[in-house]
């Protein structure tokens, strides 16, 4: 018997002759010179474009994740540039690859444990006994589960705080967005630390994991609110890469250094 | 004589224990909450701030390059997360390699065909006789160079105009960005469609290749625009892939017939 | 106190004026001419040239993940080098980021889990009756770690025996690599198969895995040896999209099924 | 009128349950155990196993291109990895994207310049003199054309000659295939260097192109062994990565370099 084929469906947009439609709106009409690229984004997750409050708050998480210096990430990027500066695209791919488990796909860790401890019904509800709760038990779960990091704790640069997190719930507060994920994730900081007996700063990782858990972000494309933003930040540091190269300078330091044991020694 | 090291050098950022600064500026003290995500990108790129019209027209061309259906580009990232779901970015990194000189890319061609036609000096200066004279050159010129078409000119789909490109151009006006690329792309358009004697709309990458020249965004990077803001889109592709997925269903479809000629016969 | 740097080492290669290194050996006079492909990757593994029957048998693993037809990997290489004909590689690089955890991965899984239940020095030793314990202990863990399904068994269309399988065991056995490993995979196979209830045929995957602890390829580049093999079989992809393209055709097929319903119905 | 499909096809491969075929030949009882993985890549790309002279010439191409050391290739995927280990197959893919008109692409420039200026049907019995001729007509049409420098010739650490090319055309000439490109391409060298009054070693890129002439494969995949023969080289430097890693002590000691100009002075 033939198989079947399943319906083929996408919910995002459509073009004809004189019209372009994404989510349902006009592009040109409705949404070109309305809307910021930060919005659009929500538009495209969610279905619906923020409010202003959603709109600030989600614009600011993306603005944390463009641009964190010369990262693994932007270095991978310039070096693929100097060997292919006709594919600029493939130099972002590049530069792209690396936001795994060990960078910034700890935001997805952080969102997936909070939204497995606090149901989202009960986000709004949960008194401040539950969640210390709700923290000590998830606490225990991750050292139970796994000898790794908790995700979105510690840094290695920035102690004991990470300024980052601070500004964001301060946002999120002020847009109304600092409910029970950000209560939770902050509970589960402070536990971890005492149980740990070591400062365990939460870091902007773990804070965006937060938000977007109250802005209704799905956990599984949590990280690729760091996806798009960092693709913003490669590519200026492939424009920088045009300008102040480093990427030729680095392959000859690294390759001298690295091979000098196995030349002949020079007389 | 060993190799003197050329020393390296960025200016996009930097971090220590207590700051994180993008382009001079403290991020969580002066961007976060007060910038949204095109105008990081523009700050990025250009080195500061856009102004209210700078930040309109920059975002409208960001935003219409976000969302195109079911492109090859989104095709590729759909096809790629269905074997490795655990690595969203590489899924955003394999649709990003495909947005070269076919589609995406075009926008660069048109930049660069309109910087060396006009340069920046001039085109604001430039009378409109002097543009119908520029216009028939680089037309001239581009057929005597080469068999590929025009950047910028014609569409598939989009006939006989382009909604976008009226419209990018209406938000470029109103913004104080429609000087000499913009006149003088629209002249190209013209005289190449009298001279191959086609219909040849201007469309939306050659609207956005003239709207760059206008704002300064540099020639090298423009499909840089189209890069960071696919990437956008193909996370909300990716999301969609996890709610519908057609990925394996196109797999079965296409496998079963294109390989049916080589099949034993069935009885 | 500042840092300590790391010294930076490699001892794949290096070049100087007159010479190429590649592990120890002078390319030009110890390699070239003498060696082929799949051996030169054992040699970059491995730190050694292969025997006679550790290159029969390493040799037809990679041969096993060259070409499995037009796969979603050859789909997502496809579709991009329709939009960046001038980057083949990064076609290729597009098709080898599907190669995760649901495809070609499953290698690695095997490798993994049959080296942490048989120690590398007990695979020559260990008795058929302490196979048997450990396959039925294997299976037991493995199900209560996990619903996912066990690596290496199972194939949608390889049933009730996947072909490969069969023959690359008579290689290894052939050439004195069917040990402890090989034996072992077969029993979890079989025990996985009657606590399941299921027919659970050993796939190709999970025979390679079985192999490669059999030739002491670290588990964690078993995945790699698709990888190199299917960089292969992409670049014949690519040829043969330039002379019988199927990406631009899947390209309009797929959007025009899956918009259709939000189009505006012609009368 | 609705749009006619065009039939999709593929010649590569299919499989059945009891069946996998790859290029018309049954995989496990005719290839594994009986070919190498660079004849399996010839099969693959020309559609017929290579005779034992093709097999040792193709074989020799592709073992040239495995492994260069640290080149920026490498870096990038050792830099990919740092950030996500458990997405192996997209080190690879970054490393990849690398490999474009700077570096490993000058073999295809080589191979499409020398068979634009010789065509098939005349390598075998053009003269020497006519070789000469179409020689200085090459050099005089690149240098007309382009400011770029020659493809394959020159090289920034083998001067004066690249050991590479010596023994390549050694192997190529005991097997058969030092016809007209082999011819040419030499004369092509010592145009350029006459004409430019340098010294322009034929470097190994330019030795492989010619060999890709006379091979047969076709010039748009040529590029396409090198992309698959570094596969093979960036796997190996992963498994060195974890051995002896070095990604994250260079991105330690660029950022602190590069950024040092821009951080306030410690007193």
């Amino acid at each position: 018997m033939p198989r079947q084929p399943t319906p083929l469906r996408t919910d995002l947009g459509w073009s004809a002759a004189d019209r372009v439609v994404v989510r349902g709106k006009d592009l040109p009409g409705e949404l070109l010179g309305k809307i910021n690229l930060g919005d659009m984004a929500f538009l495209e997750l969610m279905g619906r474009v923020p409010t202003a409050q959603e709109s600030t708050v989600f614009n600011a998480v993306l603005v944390t994740l463009v641009e964190h210096g010369v990262t693994p990430s932007a270095l991978a990027a310039r070096l693929t540039y100097a060997g292919a500066p006709e594919s600029l695209q493939a130099a972002v791919a590049a530069g792209l690859c690396g936001l795994g488990s060990v960078f910034v796909g700890s935001t997805e860790g952080v969102a997936k444990m909070l939204s497995e401890a606090l149901p989202r019904e009960r986000a709004r509800t949960a008194t401040p006994a539950e969640l210390d709760t709700i923290a000590r038990e998830a606490v225990a779960a991750w050292r139970a589960r796994s000898k790794a990091p908790f995700p979105g704790l510690g840094h290695p640069i920035h102690k004991p705080v990470d300024p980052r997190t601070a500004r964001l719930f301060e946002i999120a507060r002020a847009n109304g967005f600092a409910g029970g994920y950000v209560e939770l994730v902050q509970r589960i900081a402070a536990e971890a630390a005492r149980v740990s007996g070591r400062t365990l700063p939460l870091n902007a990782t773990g804070a965006i994991g937060a938000i977007c858990c109250e802005l209704g972000v799905p956990e599984r494309v949590v990280r690729g609110l760091g996806v798009m933003a960092r693709a913003v930040g490669l590519v200026a540091h492939l424009l920088e890469e045009t300008e102040h190269p480093m990427a030729l300078e680095i392959w000859r330091r690294i390759d001298a250094e690295a091979t000098a044991h196995a030349r002949p020694q020079h007389d």
